[in-house]
């Protein structure tokens, strides 16, 4: 893995550069109840109000904004369980380029239609019997378009990573520097790329991960100390972070940088759907709400010191928002 | 009505100044998809982030942090559908002052549950025989407490304009100087406050406010020139803004500075609800939604226009949030 080029700080200043005026500035907000209960200083990073309600568009906006003239006319290609579809597809849009994106037949169908919406080819797969990478490859090859990939390239990394450019930023308004900065973990772009911030302008600050139970492939990585993979492409709520395995580039990044990964449950997952929308009047689906999950559910001892929680999407069916109210 | 004294603008910067660092700075968010469907620029003011989930912190706070070292000794006792009764709970505590609220036996179980939750000692009533006014003119008679009033107080108008004065400087960063500024209106606090900021800072700026239909008596008293009641105290899901009818401070104000109120269905209100939900991933209640209702159902000519629209609270309970989402 020596050769891999990886994404550092610098890359993460210039993503942010490129996204200025197209992205949202999220809002850093305090979680007063969640602070006080706790006896700590817990704040979320609200990126569900991000343009397509989720984290995604930064990298994906960073990506694409960096093809060659050729390649923007030849088009795009991407795979996603729904938010990097999306991301992909509105930055597509904002510049002109065509994207086809692979879905799988299952994934919500806020997202699906918001994929269309966007102006975006979808093509669906099974994702029991087929593999999206295969179809992508297919693709690609068949009418020369660039594969985007979810999370396992250097520009996408770099892009994830300004939502904790910002909260670092947005903390000192706060008089804030925070001991803890947690995200839910998928393949690890979002976290690879917050690292490279957070260690960078706050060494002393710990990053944790958070998975589903059962499908907790980066933990036991880091844990094995090679890229593991999850026994089952499916079969948690949080589709949005149903990653089979790390890649190369976030496996490298998260093993130098990340303290540990937590898991927690689909019913903790929903449970913190539900505070969310009690008590900070936000929408967050099931995978983007692991991190408060993990906080909400006493995995990590808080006591007295301040946090950042990123709440990474809010791009969820009426039938789940509905199951996690009733929670 | 010559002897009010009216709060003007620089009132509202002395409330900024008092309320800054308790109340939340909510963010201004620019809303893509409905800006696209109506050719317009639109952008919602979110105050169901604020503090206790609704605007009414600021005003509260800034009355509040106004009694004297004696009055705040006394304690004091306000009557509220449930934002107000937050917002005066919330303040108490943080200023260490007792309150007790009057409180609809409907009130939503959230505000309800809230309110006790803040330390406030909470008296409920039957909205439909008995009155809340003498309900807290007793209490104030017995233990000697300041009597709070919900909206028509100089010190409650000038704080709830805090979040017109944050909406305009924020526009600044989007480049933006607003053409509407829209708020719910129920007994005239939130838009009389709002409307001393906006006229202050951007005297071409119309204002309009939006009310449920069957209770529309601001919009009645400002056609008539008169201050008209609505013909019954409950019976829409917009319990938030189910005033009788204005007061004189609130309906001076309106009367200057309106361009006109709107109203909207209990269904339109649902309807905005599940818009918020999907499309800007906020929670907000029915009463905070009619100024969303109103753009989204095509009652003002938006197109070409740039228009901030306060979402004013979100302190709603799963059963009508769910109906919402079934809408």
């Amino acid at each position: 893995m020596h050769s891999l080029k990886l994404p550092d700080f610098e890359d993460v200043l210039r993503a942010a550069n490129k996204i200025a005026g197209y992205s949202v500035k999220t809002p850093l907000l305090k979680c007063d109840d969640l602070s006080e209960k706790l006896s700590a200083e817990i704040f979320v990073k609200a990126e569900c109000l991000q343009r397509v309600g989720a984290f995604k568009f930064r990298g994906a906006y960073n990506r694409l904004s960096r093809l060659s003239d050729d390649e923007k006319k030849r088009g795009v290609v991407a795979y996603s369980s729904g938010n990097h579809a999306q991301g992909v597809a509105a930055s597509a849009r904002l510049l002109g380029i065509d994207a086809v994106i692979v879905m799988p037949k299952d994934s919500p169908k806020m997202k699906l239609q918001n994929t269309i919406n966007y102006g975006a080819e979808v093509i669906t797969y099974d994702r029991a019997t087929e593999s999206r990478e295969e179809i992508a490859a297919k693709i690609s090859a068949e009418r020369g378009c660039v594969v985007v990939p979810s999370f396992e390239d250097f520009y996408i990394i770099a892009g994830q990573g300004t939502a904790a450019l910002e909260a670092i930023h947005q903390a000192k308004d706060y008089g804030t520097v925070f001991d803890i900065f947690m995200t839910p973990v998928g393949g690890g772009g979002l976290i690879s790329g917050c690292s490279l911030a957070v260690k960078a302008l706050s060494p002393n600050t710990e990053i944790y991960g958070v998975e589903p139970e059962g499908f907790n492939d980066v933990q036991r990585s880091l844990q094995s100390g090679k890229i593991e993979s999850n026994p089952k492409p499916s079969g948690s709520i949080c589709d949005a972070i149903l990653t089979v395995h790390p890649e190369p580039m976030t496996y490298t990044i998260m093993s130098r940088n990340l303290s540990g990964v937590l898991t927690v449950t689909d019913e903790e997952a929903l449970k913190a759907m539900k505070y969310a929308w009690e008590k900070l009047k936000l929408v967050v689906e099931p995978g983007a709400c692991v991190a408060l999950a993990a906080i909400l559910h006493g995995k990590l001892d808080v006591k007295g010191k301040k946090i950042c929680i990123v709440l990474s999407g809010g791009n969820v069916d009426e039938e789940t928002f509905i199951k996690a109210l009733n929670t």
